[in-house]
């Protein structure tokens, strides 16, 4: 994170506060009171400079209470400056503002602080409108009757306030000097956040309302910032593309090189980006939900309990793991699955058909209702007091998923003819991609069998980019050509995209080739019962 | 008038409504909604464009609503193109402005048809913060206390609504077609329809709270049309230079003309501007009242029952005049007493000092409290049943105004090294410009001894030009290059200007070559009694 931060240390802000001793009038100088500031901003290269009417009269009378010391507080609209405020005389005021990575189930919250370019804060809740809904094709739908589009609207603006309020209170700053928002989210959400009607999102041809949004003011949505603080709202590219993944690019980079990388994030769906500084290729697909510890049976997100490394002694069979938190053990997260599934598998405990091999001899290898299973933790060191174990069908819905995701990259970098090789980045977005091992993740195939130095995981890539914008306006053009630059690809299914799919359901893959650092264990082959 | 408007046929309105049938969505082409309404309008040239994001909801439904068919209405903000409004279909809608000068004393409306280029109707009210104050300085004054500025804003912003709702219900049309306004005032009155402290426009170093002023919306003045209608204030160079006499300029042309020419506008002030498109030098000077109508006894405004022209039949010494309206006279105005001046030097009645010479034999000479006088009208014929005459003390009040006028005409050639021989044309702005008598006037030197072919009577040149502002966007570039390019020059009282001003007091002249034809009367050097 730093080190995406300090990478635009020359840039500057998308809001500037220009300390101004203006000329005082004189009968040689018939300069209008409010003219001679908008001529010492122009000086300073603030041009075109945009009034706003409706504080005219105020401004003017400030600059002449505060005897033509004033400090000027300008925001970058794209073609023009915009005169936010005029604060009084020359001393320093703070210029802070808000990144959001709005996400269908959280939401988070970074404080910036645009001229020491820090953030100060982050924080991250839950994203209140889960209770009408968990996914967003529910809350579309719900969306349906006008006054629960704006039930949906005010639940976010009504969290954001509270949200920001606490941490501005917690270090003791005010929201008059935050003058400045960044908010990126998928399609759905940001036409929720602004109250533009989702229907035709999830209705062929999936048309939004609107992909690219003007700069709002906070007031115009009633954020409880500065009123006029600029509001910018990351463009979509389409309905399943969204200004996450717009904000996600520009943090990674990808789109300022000249050599090919890739771009994952592992959300709802996996969204991936392929391309350099002259071509942008993107899909998306269901692979998610199992990935990030969703769907298999004690499977959760990465929260306190989790259990997010997981070791297993080949001699032994016997398990070690971490949990997230100083707690017992609730679940398995997204990366403690890989772990697992890749250590079961080079135990010998997985077939390559992921199967459970109940011929080994071990405590661990349990049968259940829902078949063999393996426990990585017996019910005394639960804190629901029960086995944690992952069944054979578990590892189906888990295989199915990772399958998914090897697919999609397979089709993608099919599709502009090159090969996993030709990649100088692979870059996983979200906290997934802080957490998950890449050598495990290669040991079953989902991910290509590449240098583990290739793979980098950046975060919260949508925060992030957001937060990266705030404190360098020229990515504004960045956005720009990106979203001018992405092709979308839809993936329908197909004879080749079943091929593919069938092949990368075993462990690591029917095609050992693609995997030659990957060690096939013995017994591997061997049939599960 | 209409000359004036259709020299501009080619140019494009400051307001524009486009017919707009968009593609219909598809699989292939997934740009939003909003998205391709914003495309299709750039590809008509309208670029950049903003979108208001409080519009941005209403707009994205109305296109869906329209099934992708409507007419955009988009207004030209100087930097970009902003979306008005979306209109449904493709039928015809009226595209309708108002432009207005805002005068001291009289306010006047003109209805424009932005799209068939015609004005569709005229009418001229009484500024309505007269009653708290003939005069700018009284007003702004009383503008000390805030709650009085607003009172005389409130005032001015429901005159404007009444007499705009008057005019278009004449005509049958309707408010919400009325997309933009261009108002051209002076300085102060720009200052008290917006609601700006005028209080330093009084003060030296004279410094007004705005000289430029961005683009206005109806809504944030409370103006009566469409709320999102654009409304341009016509800039102001200095506390005594305002919009009215920028838009004066533009009407005349001026500023475009290789040749050098001269812009008069007599008001409370004579106000003069020389130049051409390169050079632009103004002044003004107290030289007003009298010139139209006021401080004289008997003067009075151009309305119904003023003497507009006066003959005198120099051997019988009798008068014949012309009334405005039918009905018998009750004063004199500005056109009528130059007339009346020149008429009785050439009879022989006034003397090259401005004495009426008593020896001369005929009834309308007569003795009154204020000495000598000169009757036009016995009270038989006038309409307060009193004689309607000219006392010497009246006509040396005129002396004073005229020989002012010329004496700022002659300060301000000579200030550039020009003589008035070097004039390609000499407008004279306002009723008063139609209606004087240029060889009557030069007959009394108070303009210079040009052909009278020079001379051009504009009429109302803020009004004018504030329509042709509403016609042709392009003139926001003159209005710009004008305001840059005029030099305000102070005329101080020096021993230059006092000679100049002895000099200008006599019929035509103490320096009987500036006026070659003008033939000094038999008599005309005699001494008054």
């Amino acid at each position: 994170m730093r080190s995406s931060l300090t990478s635009c240390l020359q840039e500057q802000p998308l809001v500037e506060c220009l300390q101004l001793e203006l000329p005082q009038p004189s009968l040689n100088d018939n300069t209008g009171d409010l003219d001679r500031l908008g001529r010492a901003i122009k000086h300073r290269g603030f041009a075109p400079l945009q009034f706003n009417p409706l504080r005219v009269k105020e401004f003017a009378q400030q600059i002449r209470r505060e005897n033509f010391k004033v400090t000027a507080v300008l925001g970058f609209n794209e073609c023009h400056w915009e005169l936010i405020d005029v604060l009084p005389g020359l001393s320093k005021h703070r210029n802070l503002g808000f990144a959001v990575d709005l996400g269908t189930s959280q939401v988070a919250f970074y404080l910036v602080d645009l001229k020491e370019r820090e953030i100060l804060a982050q924080t991250s809740i839950a994203n209140p409108q889960v209770v009408y809904g968990e996914d967003i094709l529910t809350r579309i739908l719900f969306a349906r009757q006008k006054e629960n589009l704006q039930t949906l609207q005010d639940l976010l603006i009504e969290a954001f306030n509270q949200t920001m309020q606490n941490m501005l209170a917690e270090r003791n700053l005010s929201a008059s000097n935050v003058y400045s928002m960044a908010i990126a989210g998928n399609t759905t959400m940001s036409h929720f956040l602004l109250g533009l009607d989702p229907t035709n999102i999830c209705k062929e041809p999936y048309i939004p309302a609107a992909n690219r949004f003007p700069f709002y003011h906070a007031k115009d949505l009633k954020l409880a910032v500065h009123p006029e603080a600029l509001v910018y709202v990351f463009p979509n590219v389409g309905s399943y593309f969204g200004g996450d993944l717009i904000a996600g690019i520009l943090n990674s980079g990808l789109h300022r090189s000249e050599e090919v990388s890739i771009f994952v994030d592992v959300g709802t769906n996996a969204e991936v980006v392929l391309g350099n500084r002259d071509w942008l290729i993107a899909c998306a697909g269901a692979a998610g939900p199992a990935l990030e510890g969703g769907v298999v049976e004690r499977g959760m997100m990465a929260a306190p309990g989790a259990i997010d490394r997981v070791r297993i002694d080949p001699a032994t069979l016997e398990p070690s793991y971490r949990v997230l938190g100083k707690q017992k053990p609730v679940g398995i997260c997204g990366s403690g699955l890989i772990d697992l599934m890749a250590e079961m598998f080079a135990a010998g405990i997985l077939t390559i058909q992921g199967k459970i091999n109940t011929q080994l001899n071990s405590p661990h290898i349990i049968d259940t209702p829902d078949g063999p299973a393996y426990v990585v933790a017996f019910a005394r060191e639960t804190s629901d007091g029960k086995d944690l174990y992952v069944s054979e069908i578990d590892v189906g819905i888990f295989l199915k998923s990772k399958a998914a995701m090897y697919t999609i990259l397979t089709v993608i970098i099919n599709k502009v003819g090159l090969s996993f090789s030709d990649l100088k980045h692979f870059f996983v977005a979200g906290t997934f991609g802080n957490y998950i091992d890449p050598a495990m993740a290669i040991r079953i195939g989902m991910i290509p069998d590449l240098p583990v130095e290739t793979y980098q995981g950046l975060g919260n890539t949508a925060g992030y980019g957001a937060a990266m914008l705030l404190l360098d306006r020229s990515l504004l053009q960045d956005i720009d050509r990106v979203c001018n630059q992405v092709t979308y690809i839809e993936l329908n299914v197909n004879m080749e995209l079943m091929n593919e799919f069938r092949g990368a359901l075993f462990l690591p893959h029917t095609d050992p080739r693609l995997f030659p650092s990957v060690q096939i264990p013995e017994g591997g082959l061997a049939m599960g019962n």
